[in-house]
């Protein structure tokens, strides 16, 4: 008798030698509804969706990588919508194809919040060169940035050129965001002399730019608040790094030194070069490592005895096995033959 | 044929019900030479020491947990050692029994460094309710953890009541210390404008009090940096938390003030009382999982053909293949009848 492994990986090989998905050649010559729903499917949990999409996914990956990625954070009020509509609104006019995608773990509702981007970016959801998303709803932070980095790969297939990924800056979001984008972008607020202490710690250290908004309101406060980041970055920065992080001041509701925000961008595209692309191969194998560790990790679960793995932690907890003993005495257990059996 | 799954726990057992390790009651009843050759075995890579250690670790375990565990750290400069032997000298001579740990993955000699602490705290060093030992040198931040997790253990059983944890800030260490103490004091110097912004971001959050050391030398400088550090840890500080962090100062080479942050460990001790038990069993769980965790993904590592991961990584970089895609050619692989039958 003969047994065979056959893993998903020779599946979907199968299927896209035998098959073109449906939604590849509207997606890939730039169908905003196509784009809309090859998201949808890499959204959707069920186990046939999820295949599907990872066949659509290797068929466009050839097609992607023609964007400038830049990450979004900034404190709740600090004007993040205004910002990437303003910034967005040029670039779409300028003939750029501008995504707007979204990772929010803490999103609750997946329609409604939907209806909370259209509102809050009124001008760009109707710019026929702009596409705009929000964040998944799926509760865990690993699986809203798997979904987001697939959404990447499927907007850049469908032709889209800058892509704005905004964070609300939920636990460990922004480093999440940093490590799918090619720019990293912090807004701030004028008063950012209480500001900087109030900015959560590591953010700083993960900015390309930093942009004070709303500098119209209390120019003063907006000129110290850019000569303090200033001074932050500079400190933050490694000697010798190839770019040096700055501060910038921008109204998204005048409009003022949005252009400025823009150039600052092009010139660090440009300053980086092949640094920006060996960037994104480690971003990539990144991304690779932790999912296999954690796609190892819940195979380790489904397959252990969940009341041994208890029993252990508990006499840890009383301390009477040390947790060194206790690993042991768990992978001990899952050598022995009968936990071996099943497979 | 019966195949037995003997792990290491059931040795482990046999060995601690059969024998008594012979370190165990002089350990117990604190001989600092016994310490210190409980510590080394602990440190020591070699199987049979790792196991026998083990077995003394679980053998000592229900004797440990009677301190006081302060993690320490500061930027060069700042004068920790002498901080430490000042604090450790001054509760040496009040009767407590002192010992001195350090967290050093950077430190590249063994016995050097050894010779290095016995220089940094000339009197410390020779007084009879102290014990100081540097940082185990073994090179990974993970090894270097767990031996000084073993260490305090050790410490604690025999009878030392409070423990002094240094890091030297590199990487991750800081967190990991956090991870393993009661209390986290952060050393500062005077000038806090600057110094404020060169803290490791990340740091300030960690610490349950902030002491301006060399205070002597500016007073006006350390008033400023005592109030500067008061306001940023107390933005830092959620709403409700038991203990609002603060900051105190000190000059070690005085004296001054030594016997307030004394004071204060005291207090923060006493505000927390049950929450420090629960904060140790949460350490202990998740220094367990994290163990638990690293030692699945190793046996993943060594089952796995290095080969077959190698090529998949390659076809990740080269964008032939989407990370899911990858990791899951790579465990239906490992799936397969040929990679289970060692088992």
């Amino acid at each position: 008798m003969q047994h065979w492994g056959v893993g998903y990986g020779l599946w979907a090989t199968a299927f896209s030698i035998l098959n073109m998905h449906p939604l590849a050649p509207p997606l890939l010559s730039g169908s905003r509804r196509a784009l809309a729903r090859a998201i949808t499917l890499a959204e959707s949990t069920r186990p046939e969706h999820e295949q599907q999409a990872q066949a659509l996914l290797a068929e466009v990956l050839p097609h992607a990588g023609n964007s400038l990625r830049v990450g979004l954070t900034g404190v709740p009020g600090v004007g993040k919508s205004t910002f990437i509509e303003a910034l967005g609104l040029r670039l779409a006019d300028a003939g750029h194809k501008v995504a707007v995608l979204a990772v929010d773990p803490s999103s609750p509702v997946s329609g409604g919040s939907i209806m909370g981007d259209k509102t809050r970016m009124p001008q760009l959801t109707v710019h026929p060169n702009a596409f705009i998303r929000p964040s998944p709803s799926s509760g865990s932070l690993g699986g809203v940035t798997r979904r987001t980095r697939e959404a990447i790969t499927l907007c850049e297939a469908a032709g889209y050129d800058v892509l704005l990924i905004e964070t609300v800056g939920v636990g460990q979001s922004e480093t999440q965001v940093a490590a799918m984008t090619d720019l990293f972008l912090l807004l701030t607020l004028p008063n950012a002399g209480d500001e900087l202490q109030g900015i959560k710690r590591g953010i700083m250290e993960l900015a390309d730019l930093c942009v004070v908004n709303k500098a119209d309101s209390d120019p003063a406060a907006a000129n110290r608040a850019q000569s303090e980041l200033n001074s932050a970055l500079h400190l933050l920065t490694p000697r010798g790094a190839r770019w040096q992080p700055r501060a910038l001041q921008a109204s998204a509701l005048t409009g003022k030194g949005i252009a400025e925000v823009w150039d600052a961008a092009q010139e660090y595209r440009r300053t980086l070069g092949d640094a920006l692309a060996l960037r994104r191969q480690s971003q990539l194998l990144g991304w690779f490592d932790e999912l296999l560790r954690e796609a190892v990790w819940q195979r380790f679960l489904n397959a252990q005895n969940t009341d041994d793995l208890t029993a252990r932690r508990r006499e840890v907890q009383a301390g009477t096995l040390t947790p060194v003993q206790a690993v042991a005495a768990l992978l001990g257990a899952a050598k022995s033959p009968t936990a071996g059996a099943g497979l």
